[in-house]
């Protein structure tokens, strides 16, 4: 299948770094492409971004037949443009159409049209620190049909926005709140796949917990409220009297690729990581024994963000004092510096474009 | 707030009665209502039925902030227009807004543009047995961000649909299978809301139960997958030893119109309705003992579907023979007698247009 290739003749004004938010601005283009049954995928283009059309009775707006992915590509000090385990992505992006009914992608295919797109597109990528294009492939279902089944046609799309940090105020240590009232899903539900529904249903628990003044929240399991599961869009680590922690991929939390790179990378440097269920309770006792070391989560977006502070129903727990870990700090350098290009890659996770 | 009201200059053609499907044709007209924060709901209007354009970062593509309710519009054999519980949705569609974070709609004033639309399109609503204009109004999210928080912008549409029967055949005993491993939700989740991601969450189990040769699903909790909580997209009755006992709202199912109207509808018959927790375990117990007498399910789509046979396992349950239940065919007869206009409304349930 050959990618149509429509460029654009007015090309957008590009804004200055340090004024970058996330998610806000688009590159020029777009990958759009789409699927019918019996057909298969079918007409790839690359086009100008802009507005799509959508029959009101299209499936997405009524059942969320939807999917999604969230990666980086960096500009490096040799102006060479990169991005961090793509495979990973669309690996990821086909466990998700699995679980939501939606037809498989040729990972192949794709990842030779992101990378066609982030060549054209390349002067948007930002170079300042901290800076990186994020790269947000979607696919949803658009059957112009309003009974409850699975959709015989979908829209799989790439946009591309520069941006700053994903959380303000850059790498600082920030609050998080133990959620036990609302869930984010269960054993058996969609928590393992990276579907719209996930997140819509994330946002009350999440506006809960700014109005008590933290950031964001960490869930627990739906079934038993006991087991921890992940912090909002991120994975999460503690070190626990010199071991790395994270909670085991049980189907329920997202399968991060910061999480498995973090992993790797702790490896590679002779630390121990477990991957192990570990109780909210078991947390609070390790921490009242002083046992806590660290705390982060790790997600694409901010890459690792320290946790200063854990509120917990009446309690706040604190770690390392509220200021940023000694290996929080250095995972973050390493992984950040390998991502844009400022180490060298040693675990083989760039793909060049 | 006036409706602006541009009419179409191109009527469809309407189709025949008999080859009306589920969702698939859609009225002349559609209703559109945005919101902006900081100014509320505004301009409203209805316009000829037709795509709609969205930006491709759209926080409904990629995050399911959207929610949706389904009524029906009969004609009466005297040739009146009427709803059957209208203010009844858009009480619902307020409370799953409030779950998922979408601002509160003035019931009376999308009430009137209801009725509004409805009268304009009032030769769309099919006469014939078994057919009526099914409504379809729903909510979603359309900031152009692609950060996973509320949106400030929300579109609200009403689209209108002339439909045949829900499940094809018409009144006859279904096939329903008791799902174990898939949940579709749990306590603290959105099971309570009608929003989109309960319905892509239920797709991979809707699928399997078909390959296993039954229509639809009957969910269990999603905590101790024993409490029964609905079918699909209906809730469930059972008659059992003279009494009709179905799950009460635990905030995990839906708060059906159809359920609800069963219930005062039994009542007013001077049968006992009990609302109670009743799991999987106790309803074997009670049909092996031979007490379930009856079993239906209730929802706008179907009015009611009797529930013919109940797979469990490797195990089958069958209710009244496979037959119609001679209850489920009498509450059938007057709920679509009423909403039809073919049986006095003494419950005072019709709303006429
Ligand atoms: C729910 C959830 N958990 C974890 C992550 C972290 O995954 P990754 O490291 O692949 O970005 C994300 C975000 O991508 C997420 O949305
Ligand atoms: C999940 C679910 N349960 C139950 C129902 C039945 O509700 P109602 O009787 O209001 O149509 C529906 C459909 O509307 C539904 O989607």
């Amino acid at each position: 299948m050959d990618i149509k290739i429509i460029k654009t003749t007015q090309p957008k004004e590009k804004q200055a770094a340090e004024k970058l938010a996330f998610g806000v601005t688009f590159s020029d283009h777009m990958f759009v492409m789409d699927y019918t049954e019996g057909q298969g995928w079918h007409d790839p283009v690359i086009m100008p971004y802009g507005p799509i059309q959508l029959m009101p009775s299209s499936m997405v707006l009524h059942y969320a037949q939807e999917v999604f992915e969230g990666l980086k590509a960096y500009k490096t000090p040799q102006g060479e443009v990169q991005l961090f385990r793509p495979e990973e992505n669309f690996k990821r992006m086909n466990r998700s159409n699995e679980r939501m009914c939606i037809p498989q992608l040729d990972e192949e295919f794709v990842m030779n049209a992101l990378k066609t797109l982030v060549k054209m597109d390349q002067d948007w990528i930002p170079t300042s620190p901290g800076t990186s294009l994020y790269i947000r492939p979607f696919i949803f279902a658009t059957d112009p049909f309003i009974g409850v089944r699975v959709s015989q046609t979908y829209k799989f799309m790439i946009i591309m926005s520069p941006v700053g940090s994903y959380y303000k105020g850059g790498l600082a240590p920030c609050r998080i709140y133990v959620e036990d009232e609302y869930a984010r899903t269960v054993r058996g539900g969609t928590g393992e796949a990276k579907c719209g529904g996930n997140y819509a249903g994330g946002l009350a628990a999440q506006e809960k917990v700014h109005v008590k003044g933290y950031e964001q929240i960490l869930w627990l399991d739906g079934e038993k409220r006991q087991y921890i599961e992940e912090v909002g869009t991120s994975n999460v680590f503690f070190l626990i009297d010199g071991v790395f922690v994270t909670p085991s991929l049980e189907g329920t939390i997202l399968s991060g690729i910061t999480r498995k790179s973090v992993i790797e990378l702790l490896k590679s440097w002779g630390e121990t990581v477990v991957e192990r269920r570990i109780t909210i309770d078991e947390f609070y006792e390790l921490h009242q024994q002083g046992k806590i070391q660290e705390a982060f989560a790790t997600g694409t977006a901010a890459v690792i963000s320290p946790i200063g502070t854990l509120g917990w129903q009446d309690k706040e727990m604190t770690f390392n004092n509220g200021e940023i870990g000694e290996y929080t700090q250095k995972i973050y350098d390493t992984l950040y510096g390998v991502q844009s290009g400022h180490i060298k890659d040693t675990l083989n996770w760039i793909v060049r474009v």
